[in-house]
């Protein structure tokens, strides 16, 4: 099959809609480093919701680039991961990202 | 001075949210290989609205990265091309893009 993510009816395309939502590459690139908490994520993608980010993680989950893990403590640990794809695709979004602050730097120059 | 897109105050986060939404990925996608023409676009760019491309281009014109030319023909003929640094993002974005088609293609297998 070859993929066409122009193409609405492709099922590129409809992996593309679920992932590449803004707050969806931030949540993918904060997680490149380490599992983090709920909590703290929030607090390091600045300016997501509660509610976004529950849903963000949701949709990454179910597109297989996040791992939620619950550790059996008091109070339980949640804590989320990128699976192997999550991992390839946040490395190549976080050399889009390196492009951006390029670009960035180049323009104040 | 240190870029950071996780802060919301940062200009390479507002930069970030004008650029990547979903639509702003696929049109500066679609613009890398030639100049193209707003119709021409908006039938390959399946799915966007004659409203919402008018909107993400204007945007990827005021972020430096598309280029607006307007040909003094009848009809008048307007094209829509990459800059330098939209050439820059957009060829980054091909390998997320890449990297997306690999990942379903192995969910397949």
């Amino acid at each position: 099959m070859v993929f066409d993510v122009f193409n609405p009816a492709c099922p590129s395309r409809q992996a593309f809609d679920q992932i590449f939502s803004r707050w969806g590459i931030l949540t993918l690139s904060r997680l490149s480093t380490e599992p983090i908490r709920f909590g703290t994520l929030r607090r390091s993608v600045g300016g997501i919701s509660e509610r976004m980010l529950s849903q963000t993680l949701k949709v990454l989950e179910e597109e297989g680039l996040v791992r939620r893990q619950e550790w059996d403590e008091k109070p339980p640990r949640v804590e989320y991961s990128l699976t192997d794809a999550g991992q390839r695709i946040s490395a190549s979004l976080a050399v889009v990202i390196d492009q951006l602050y390029g670009e960035l730097a180049r323009r104040r120059v």
